[in-house]
């Protein structure tokens, strides 16, 4: 994988700024394996290897979980699946992603031999979307496929269901990725809703669940794209234990439990932003995910990522995010004594920086 | 999924021709479940599935079991992705797939919008490739993409090396599925060697590993042509457990397993087919593979399959092949006891439709 666009790496992730031994805030995943109750569901599953899995019951479960109907529900292979499905499958010759944003979007759209502009968000505007630049005489008036992220990777910022809503028009498809939507506590702007028309929401179970090595998440949408989809998907796409992860990931108390997640994270949150305000560091924007964007350009110009990874921690570099530079640092909401900690070696760096 | 091509579902597999309760000889599965040792290495792999998976260990540990480059190699969700990258990866204004044979690599074809031609071997050839049709002046002497199986599903027949290798030339591309091979003792026709220029061959450690749920094969190639499938391969897409397991069934202990297996396939097959004989009923073709393809034309023009599910085996319909019809059915080589058995119904079947 080699999709290397406008001079940045689509394909770096967080998962290649840890290393052993490092506290990693560069990885937005909460938990370092399932819970033991969603442990048991998958170590049960794998009785039945033997078997071609069937994705059925993760349909079913999934269209219960949303209040849609099955038809527009497609369980996927992880998130990463869903962009490669959308880049093959919706039509569109004027693709625009807003970016920053999480990368494989643009990374699958091109990989699909496709031209794609970027509209990129300005932190002067608060790292926030203005449906104007999509409306007749806006910058991207021509735009018939427009991915997003909500909340968005790297920033945090939650943009208003309603503002992507505006989004659409006849003949414009929108795609909204929520993989972080289920830490919102009560999901207030998430596009999954009666009204699918021309949407499609890509969600993964990944970060919340420890399951990132597993593969596993799904896409609602309009029923028309959700097929256009299915139609491309390799079959037996999603695993056996991927299937069982995502049922027991969509049930009732699976729901509970992320929601109690969520605003266990918005607590952690407001300690971790305090003290880097304390420490003089701002963040992108108000962030409603598990995670922030750092502006370290009080500490230098060059990216702290380094000098931090020698005193122990690992954070998500910024600038192969398009829009954003080495001056920006993405780091993943841990619990207080983690933050605390980390900023402190942030607040030493700058001490000794300036010392220099 | 509906990918359905000159009458035929090629999305129709033996998982569909089998139900609860059946004895089932429809699905070409070894096993109902992976044996104790790599059910362990599986599990043992759900500890770490917070993390991202890496499919480094599993590239090294394929190129060293098949004793090349490691740019040779990638590890794929399944053969069933395989051939979705290929399909999409592999250029050729005329591609060609070899029939009857496993219908995934066509209908993935189809999806990516190409058109596709067919070379239906006949039985009178005993479902045999011959290359001329291939050369200057052959039928499909402009065919820039071949695909073919080997050994074949369903036929069975395991066409020689060298006839698949003289089917390469300049600016063509020749894929080989091979996800019956581990099930050849000693597997002299494998395409898998040092020259590996234009060819691709794709592997599958599903069927003798009791792994088909958790989607786990690879592709071994012309190292310019890999890179061209790992572009378009989604991140991630090949999951942990998979990782896990595809180091450990290319393991000398799992290779040495899968040999033994082999062995025990052909001992098992033979008596399948000696029953078959002594009822009356003869195969397409000398098997290879650890299924028949059992030509039932003497019971009717009717397919036995819904007769034989009636009273309690399932066996894979033949008329989704392209190139057969309903007098075909594929049978799984499964224990004596089983083919008795089945051959016993099938004898029954005869004489109750002579007295009707």
């Amino acid at each position: 994988m080699s999709a290397v666009s406008g001079l940045v790496d689509l394909h770096h992730h967080g998962d290649r700024d840890t290393a052993p031994g490092l506290v990693d805030l560069a990885v937005n995943v909460r938990l370092p394996a399932p819970p033991p109750w969603l442990a048991d569901v998958v170590a049960d599953s794998l009785r039945d290897l033997g078997r071609y899995p069937d994705p059925t019951p993760a349909t079913l479960a999934i269209a219960r979980r949303h209040g849609v109907d099955p038809a527009c529900v497609l369980p996927t292979a992880g998130g990463a699946e869903a962009f490669t499905l959308v880049a093959r499958a919706v039509p569109g010759a004027d693709p625009v992603v807003v970016h920053p944003q999480f990368t494989e979007p643009e990374a699958a759209l091109i990989a699909a031999g496709r031209a794609v502009s970027r509209h990129v968000l300005r932190r002067e505007d608060g790292f926030r979307l203005d449906p104007a630049a999509f409306k007749p005489r806006g910058e991207h008036a021509g735009a018939d496929l427009v991915v997003v992220g909500n909340p968005t990777n790297p920033t945090g910022v939650l943009h208003r269901a309603d503002d992507l809503r505006a989004l659409r028009r006849p003949g414009r498809v929108v795609v909204v990725d929520e993989a972080f939507m289920d830490a919102v506590p009560g999901e207030p702007e998430s596009l999954v809703a009666p009204d699918l028309d021309g949407v499609l929401v890509i969600r993964s179970l990944t970060k919340t669940w420890g399951l990132a090595g597993l593969r596993a998440g799904y896409v609602v949408g309009d029923p028309a794209l959700v097929a256009r989809l299915r139609a491309v998907q390799p079959p037996w796409s999603v695993s056996s234990p991927a299937v069982a992860a995502t049922v027991a990931c969509v049930s009732a108390r699976a729901v509970a439990e992320a929601e109690a997640a969520a605003l266990a994270y918005a607590a952690d949150r407001d300690v971790l932003v305090r003290e880097l305000a304390a420490a003089g560091l701002t963040t992108a924007a108000p962030s409603h995910a598990p995670f922030v964007l750092v502006d370290t350009s009080p500490l230098g110009t060059g990216s702290v990522r380094e000098d931090l990874a020698r005193v122990g921690f690992a954070v998500r570099r910024g600038e192969t995010f398009p829009g954003l530079g080495p001056t920006w640092v993405r780091m993943a909401v841990r619990g207080p004594e983690t933050s605390r900690a980390v900023v402190a070696a942030l607040a030493d760096l700058r001490r000794r920086r300036r010392v220099a």
